[in-house]
C-alpha cells in the first residue's frame, strides 16, 4: 500500500529530517527509534509500512534538499554519515518538491496546489496521499466571517479574497484534492468550520494540531500525576528558550501568543483550575535547532505544605518531531483507508493543542490511540496485508 | 462504620503527621489535599469516613505524642497553630499507644501485640483494624526456611526461635487478630509466604509495600512517556539527599540496598530494560524530613540522536506519606469488609515494590485503584450506609 | 557612637526584617550571619557598633511594625519566636516613624522631610544619621533639565515644579539636612548631577545603587571565572521568578526595564561583551518573598567546542538584604565621620549597579572594600574608641 | 625558544586534545580559546609561544595518534575537520612517542625514560622540556619510608625496589634528565619529600596537582562567594557523573578517595570549615568524556533563614583540560628559565588541590598567578625576545 507523504515547508529541518530518517530505514541504515507506531501496540493495525511511503512537498524556499541535509548534520541533528550515504535518494526526493504559487489570488493558488497533489499521486500510482503542515508558524489569524461556513468561503474565494491564512490555504487545497491533512504546528490550518466542512464534504480525515515533542510532553504526565495525588498545583511557570527558524519566528508577539497558549491548555484540562505562571518563549539564536526547557512547579500538599519540583529538558525539536510526523502520515492514512472522515479526535496523543473535547493526560490519550488502532486493526478490509 | 488505624511507630514523624491530619480534618481545621481517596473517583465506594478513624500504635520510643507534635510544627511539618489547637486531642491519642513488647521470646511478644490490638477493637467497638508499618526501615532480612511455611514457622516461634524481623512480627500478629496490614515501608513485613498463608487462613488482605511518595513517583510517570514515545533511555542516575531518622538509617549499607533495589524496578518494568545509572541515597542531617531528589536521564531519539532531562524534587516525606496512610487504611479496611483476603495487589498505586506482577506505570495502576474502587462501590453489601 | 538609620520605606519587609535584626543582635537573640561588615576584615574599622544603630523612617504606608513583622514572620522571613520577643521593642520604634508629606509641592515635602530627620538627629542626640532608601522600585524617572544642574533644580522646585522622583526627593532631602544617603533600590535616588553637586556642596557621601542579594551576586562570580579562564560565554539566560511588592511592581514595565538592565551590566564589564540572552522578571504572587532565579550559560571552550551549565537560586529577599542594609548604614556613616563626600564607589560590592567606573567582578569588589575599611581602620581620628 | 612538552599519558584524550589543539593554533586553524596564558595578562611575560612547542610522550598503550584523534572526532571532542586538516602532523607527532619502559626494575626503567627525554631535546635543540602528566588516574599510594627521603629512595632503587607508584616515577625520571614536571592528575607525581629533595638539587620547579576543570572550578567561586557574604553554608553536596577511560578508573574505590579527598579541599579552605554533604562521582560508561555534575548547596542567611542553590555543569573534560596542560607547560617552562626551582605553588590557580599553603579560592589564586607573571616579565634575562 505505498502512501504519498506531501510536506508543507518540504525544506525545513522538521521535514527533512523525516525524510532522512524515511530513506534511511528503507535502507536499512537507521532503526525506528522515537517512531511511535512501531511499537507492539500497532503491529497489525493495517498502516502503511515506514518503507512504503512516498514524499513530496511544497515550499517557499528554495535551498536544495541535499545542502539542507548537510546543514542539518553540521548541526547535530542528524548523523552526517546518513546524509552522505542517502546523497542519491536526496537528489531524486528534490524531484517531487513544488515552489508554493505566489502568482494570481487565493482560489488560484489553492487550485495549482491540488493540482500538484493529483499530479503526485498519479505520477506515483498512490493509494492515498496525506498532507502535513511542518511550516513555520503563522501569527494568530484574523477572525473572518467566511471562515465559519463553506459556501461562504467559497463566495469570498471566488470572487478574488484572500482570507485564508496560508496553512488554512493548504488544507483547503488537500481536501480539494482528496487528500488527508495533519496540522503539525499551532498555525490555523484545517481549524476553521469552513473547511471541517469541506473535509466531511469529501470524506476525508484531519489531524491536529501542534506536534507535542518536548515541554508540553512531560507536562502531560507530570500534571495527570498531581492531580491523581490530589496535590495541589499552585505555580507553574516554564521558560523556554530555542533557537533556529521556529525560534526567531515564536519570539515575534503573533506566534508566540499562539505557541504558549497552546502550551498552558494541558494545565486547565488535566488539573481542572489553572495554576499560577505563564509560559515563556525566547530566542536565543545560538541554541539552533536545540531547545532548553525549564519549568517550575510548586505544589501544595497535606496540611498545606507547600513543596516544588522543577525540570530541564534538553530537547532536538527537529529530532523529536520527525518520527511522529511519519507517524501521523501512517495512522492518518490508515483512517482515511478506513473511512474516518473530518476530526481525527483519536489522535490526540501526538499534539499540544489536540482537536474535541479529549483528554489532555498522556496516559489517557495513549489509551485512545491504542484503541484506535485496535479499530483499524479489527476494521473490515484489514487483511493483514495490502488492500 | 468506625474503624482502627494501628500504626506500628506510632511516635514517627509519618505517623504522628498521619495523626494530626485526621484529627484537623475531624475537626474542621484542615482540607483533604493529598488524600487520593478523597478524589471524585472514590465516593460512594463504601470506604470509612476520613472522620470515622480511631488510632492507636505501637512504638518502641516513648516521646509523647504532643511533644512529638511540636517538633514537627518547628519542623514546618505541619503548621504550629494545628498542633496548638489539637493538644487535647493528641492528649487522648497517647492513651491509645503501647510499648513494642520487649519481653520474652517472639512468641511471646507476638501475643502481647495481638492481645493489644484486640482490646483495642473491643474498648472501642470497632468493627475492622488495619494495622499499618509506618516504622524505621529495617536492614534486608537473613533468609531463613521457616519464611518459607507456616507450620514451619509456628514450630520455630514455639520452640522459642526469633526468625522474624519486627515488621513481620507486627504482620504476625496483626493477623493473629484477624487485622488487615499495611507495609508503608521497604521492610520486609507480610512478604513472607508463611504470612502470606497466614493472611488467607485468617482470610484478611495485606498491602504493600514502600509507599511511593517522590523521586519514584516521578519515574513512574515519565519512564512510560519514554517508553510510549519509542524514545530510548540510556542513562538514568539519582541522587537522593535526605535526613531525619529515616536518612539516617537508610545511609545504612543494609537499608540502602534495599531502599535502592526498590528504586530501581520502575524503571525496568516500565522500559523493558535497564537503563545505565543507579538510585544513591545520601544522608544529610541538616535537610529533616525534607529530601531533595536529583535525576539525571539521557535518552536517545530519531536517527540516534542524544538529549536529556534532569528534573529536582524537593518533598516534604513526611507531608507527601502522611495522607497516604489514611487512603490505605480506609482502602485495605473496605477490602476487608468486601472479604478480600491476602495480597492486594490492586493497591499497586501507592507503592514503590508493589505485590504482585502488576504494572508499575502510574497511569495504569491508577486505573487498575479505580477499577478496584468501582468494585468496592459495586460490592453486594455496599448500601451507601454503614453496614 | 550612636548613629541613626532613616528608613525610606520603614514599613517595607526589608526595612522590618533590618529592624528586627539589629534588635535581635542587641538583645542577644540573634548571631550577625550575614552581615558583611562583621568580618573579621573589619575589625577595627571605626564603624558604629551593630548596637549603637537608632532606627526611624518614612512611609507612604502605616501598617503598624508589629502587624507587619507578624506578617513577616507568617510568611518565614524572620523567626515567630523573635517577634515575640521583640513585641515591645518594636512598639517604641513605631515612635519613630513619619508619613510621608503628602500636601503642598516638592519644595514643601523636601523641607518637612529634613526637617523630620534634623529631629530625629537632635531627639537621640545622633553625631550622624544615614537615610537608606529601600521603598518600592520606581519606574525609570523622565528626563529633565533641572536634574542636571543644582541651581536649575532649586529653581525649579522653589517655583513649584515637581520634577524628582520620590526616592530623589528622597536624597535631596536628605542633604539638605545634612545626611548621608544609600540607594539600596534601582530607583533613581541620588544619581542626578544636581543631587552629586548637593552632596558635594554638604560634604556628606552617598552610596549605591540596587542591592545586590541573589542572580546577580552569583553572576558577579561565576562570569569573572568564565574570563579568567578564557572561556567564551555566547549565551546567558535568566530568568527571575518573585512574588511580594517588589515582584508586582517588577513585573510592570517601567520598573522591569529599570532592573533588567541593571542585572545585565555585569556580563558586559567582566566579559568584555554582551552574550545572547536576556534577563527576565515574572511575577508569581504565591511566592511571597521569596525568590527562584534560574539562568541557563553556554559557553565555548577549547576548539570551538560547547559547553554549559545552569544553577537555580532559591533566596529570601528580605533576609538577603537586610543584613546588608545594616552593612550600608555602618560604612557610609563611617565615611561620613572619615570625610567622604560625594559618591562612595568604593561600596560597589554590595550593588547591581554601582556608582563609578569600577569593577563589577565580586572579588575585585571585594579588594577595594577591604581597602577602604584599611583606610577608615587607619584615619588619624580613629582611636579605636567613639569619636 | 623552542620549548620541549612531554606528556606522560601521551596516548590518551588530554594528550591528543592538547597537540591537536597546539598543531591546529600553529597552522592558523583555531583559536586560543580556554588558553589562559593568551590573556593580555601574560603579554610579555617571557613565555614560550603556543607555536613553539614540541610534543612528545609515554604511554602504556599502543593506539595510532591518528586513530586516537579521529575517535576524539567522533566523541565530539575536537572537531572532524581539524583531525581531517591535520593529518600529516599527527604522523609526524607519533615519531616521537615512546613506550613506558616494562622490563627490569624501577631503576632500569627510570633511567630508560630519562634517556627518553635526553635524546627528545637534543633531537630537537630544545632549550627546556617540561614533563606533564595526564595519564589515568591511580590509586592512593601505600606510604614507604623511602618516599620520605632522597638518599633512602636511591637507596631502595638501586637496590631493585619497587616503591614509586608510576607518576612518581616519572616525576623522578623528569628529574633525574633536568626537566621540570607537572601533575595534571591526582596521583602521587613529584608531591613526595625525595622528589622534592631532588628537584631542587637539580634546580628544576614542578607544579601540582589535579587540573580544576569543573566542579570543583565552580566551588572555587561560589564557596568565596558565600564567605565574603557571611552566610554560613551548611551543606554542599556534590554529585559527578562521568565516563571515558578516567571515569571507568576514578569508580574505584582507590582512585575515587584520592580524588573525592581533593574535591572536597576547596571548601573547609575557602569557608573555613567543612559543611554537611559529600562528592560522589559515579561512572556512566554512555557519557564518554563528558561529565555533569549536580551541587546543591544550603545555606543560612540572616536571622537562621535556609536558603539554597543548585547548579548543574555540563563539561566536556579533556577539552576543558587540554588549554590548561598548554598553559602549564609554557609557565613551567618559563619558571625554570627564571630560576625557580621546587614547587611551583604560584600555579595554584590550575588546581584542585594545588601545592604549598595558598589560597583555594580562584580570585585570589588569579591575583598570585598574575603576580607570577609581572614577575616573569620584569626578570633581567627578559628582553623581550628568544633568550
Amino acid at each position: 500500500m505505498t502512501t504519498g507523504v506531501w510536506l508543507v515547508g518540504g525544506r525545513g529541518s522538521v521535514a527533512v529530517t523525516s525524510l532522512i530518517g524515511a530513506l534511511a530505514m528503507r535502507a536499512g541504515l537507521a532503526g525506528p527509534t522515537g517512531c511511535v507506531t512501531e511499537l507492539p501496540e500497532f503491529a497489525g493495525a493495517a498502516l502503511p509500512a515506514l518503507t512504503d511511503l512516498v514524499f513530496g512537498g511544497h515550499d517557499v524556499a528554495s535551498v536544495p534538499l541535499v545542502k539542507k541535509a548537510e546543514s542539518l548534520a553540521d548541526a547535530g541533528i542528524v548523523p552526517a554519515s546518513l546524509v552522505r550515504a542517502l546523497d542519491e535518494e536526496l537528489a531524486l526526493a528534490e524531484h517531487e518538491l513544488r515552489p508554493v504559487p505566489s502568482e494570481g489570488g487565493q482560489a488560484e493558488a489553492a487550485a495549482q496546489m491540488a493540482a500538484d497533489l493529483t499530479a503526485f499521486r498519479e505520477r506515483h500510482g498512490l493509494r492515498r496521499v496525506v498532507v502535513v503542515n511542518v511550516a513555520t508558524t503563522e501569527p494568530v489569524v484574523t477572525p473572518n466571517p467566511a471562515h465559519a461556513d463553506l459556501d461562504a468561503l467559497e463566495a469570498e474565494l471566488s470572487g478574488g479574497g484572500a482570507v485564508l491564512p496560508p496553512s488554512s490555504l493548504a488544507a483547503y487545497a488537500a481536501f480539494q484534492a482528496g487528500c488527508s491533512f495533519v496540522d503539525f504546528t499551532p498555525s490555523t490550518g484545517a481549524r476553521l468550520p469552513a473547511l471541517d466542512q469541506l473535509a466531511l464534504q469529501r470524506a476525508v480525515p484531519y489531524a491536529g494540531h501542534d506536534g507535542k515533542t518536548g515541554e508540553t510532553l512531560v507536562k502531560s504526565v507530570l500534571a495527570p500525576m498531581f492531580a491523581m495525588r490530589n496535590l495541589r498545583v499552585r505555580t507553574w511557570s516554564g521558560t523556554n528558550l530555542l533557537g533556529g527558524g521556529d525560534g526567531a519566528n515564536l519570539a515575534e508577539p503573533g506566534p508566540n501568543a499562539a505557541k504558549t497558549a497552546s502550551k498552558q491548555k494541558v494545565l486547565q484540562e488535566t488539573l481542572g483550575y489553572l495554576p499560577q505562571g505563564t509560559t515563556r518563549i525566547d530566542y536565543l539564536e545560538d541554541l539552533g535547532d536545540f531547545k532548553t526547557a525549564w519549568d517550575l512547579v510548586m505544589f501544595e500538599g497535606f496540611l498545606g505544605r507547600s513543596m516544588r519540583m522543577e525540570f530541564t529538558w534538553h530537547g532536538c525539536d527537529s529530532a523529536l518531531a520527525a518520527p511522529l510526523v511519519l507517524d501521523l502520515a501512517r495512522l492518518t492514512s490508515a483512517a482515511h483507508e478506513a473511512g474516518y472522515s473530518g476530526a481525527l479526535t483519536e489522535l490526540a496523543f501526538f499534539f499540544k493543542d489536540p482537536l474535541g473535547a479529549v483528554p489532555h493526560g498522556l496516559a489517557d490519550q495513549w489509551r485512545m490511540l491504542c484503541d484506535f488502532a485496535d479499530g483499524l486493526r479489527d476494521a473490515p478490509g484489514n487483511a493483514g496485508e495490502p488492500k
